[in-house]
């Protein structure tokens, strides 16, 4: 646990956040029956200095071999083991609207090590149902449930008056990592991990630049 | 139009990415019934320094007044009409896999004035196929009906290792602006207008600093 430890503290977060596409480069890769893959090859498919590949990939603690490069089937297994993409998490998700119910069951998130296997409504029609296979409980469930499952992780849909009141629940409840899709500056206290991704802010800043430069051709 | 242009021009990207904040906001407290909202109000639901919400709603033209100040309705107004949320741009989707799927048809971008009217991929299986309405085409057929529906704007939710061949198609077929949901960092010429929602990045930064975490606790 300790090396381990030591291994995750020192890793700077671009580094992480490029570690899904490693994986997903190496593991088609490993599909296409490709035994060997070199830090230039891997940085020519990504986009990415070889350095970097080199710098970023030494965190799973593998090296390549001169000339030949990185073995294909153990860089895999130790980007997955090092990131834990191949232990699943157990995830709860607050609010099964229509964002929601799109996440729900998303078989996307299963490879990166993450199973949404509860969501969560105050809405009394959508409660007791299920969305592909997933159970949708009363919110009130979802202390009980957490401490049971050992739920750590929470993903907020809901609409967006509502996160705020539905992050500081989750808190109280256990939870120590949100995921908000909503459009608001959630406050948490300083331990509790928070990421937001902002859907609409990003779709704002296109519709403003394409109105922009289609406006400015039509002048 | 000239007039338009120079209040897109200014807009700090900061601003534009707080407007649907401000909108959603805006929207809820009028079918809420109420007539007036302060800066300070405004400011404290968002967690914004009511000096911010006074210098961003000024981009869109209405200005409190003192001591009443935004009227509710033409604050709404405003800011559709600045957003351009109140004019529908058709885009066009590639790559109907899951995640594609769930963004076709999605209500929540109706009011932003985005609306997918086409989904595009290579899969027969999927090809002459609807979801939720709206027609699957092969990507042979993205070039004409793009002309045909003055489309500027593409989504891309292929799978990793296509997601660059289809951008290079798209900006050569008359794209202006991509919206990138696959891990590829896209390279575009420098006038195309490119955003991506890293959702697996997203995703990879909270498993990693939460498993950090459980393990510092466990040691």
């Amino acid at each position: 646990m300790e090396a381990n430890e030591n291994k995750i503290k020192g890793i700077p977060e671009p580094t992480v956040r490029r570690m899904p596409q490693y994986h997903n480069y190496v593991k088609n890769k490993k599909i296409q029956g490709e035994i060997y893959l070199s830090a230039p090859a891997i940085g020519r498919s990504l986009r990415l200095d070889s350095t970097q590949v080199t710098k970023d990939l030494a965190y799973t603690g593998v090296a390549g071999k001169p000339r030949i490069g990185y073995h294909v089937e153990t860089l895999l297994a130790a980007i997955e083991t090092f990131m834990g993409f191949n232990q699943i998490d157990h995830v709860f998700l607050v609010g099964a609207g229509n964002f929601g119910t799109a996440l729900v069951g998303y078989p996307g998130f299963d490879e990166y090590g993450v199973k949404i296997v509860a969501a969560f409504d105050n809405d009394p029609k959508k409660i007791g149902s299920k969305i592909r296979g997933v159970p949708v409980f009363h919110i009130d469930k979802f202390r009980d449930l957490a401490q049971e499952m050992n739920v750590k992780f929470g993903i907020i849909t809901t609409p967006p008056q509502n996160a705020q009141q539905v992050a500081d629940l989750m808190i109280s409840w256990g939870i120590l990592a949100i995921w908000n899709f909503t459009p608001v500056n959630i406050q948490v206290p300083k331990h509790i991990i928070i990421q937001n991704t902002s859907i609409y802010a990003n779709l704002a800043v296109i519709m403003n630049k394409l109105h922009h430069k289609l406006s400015i051709e039509n002048l």
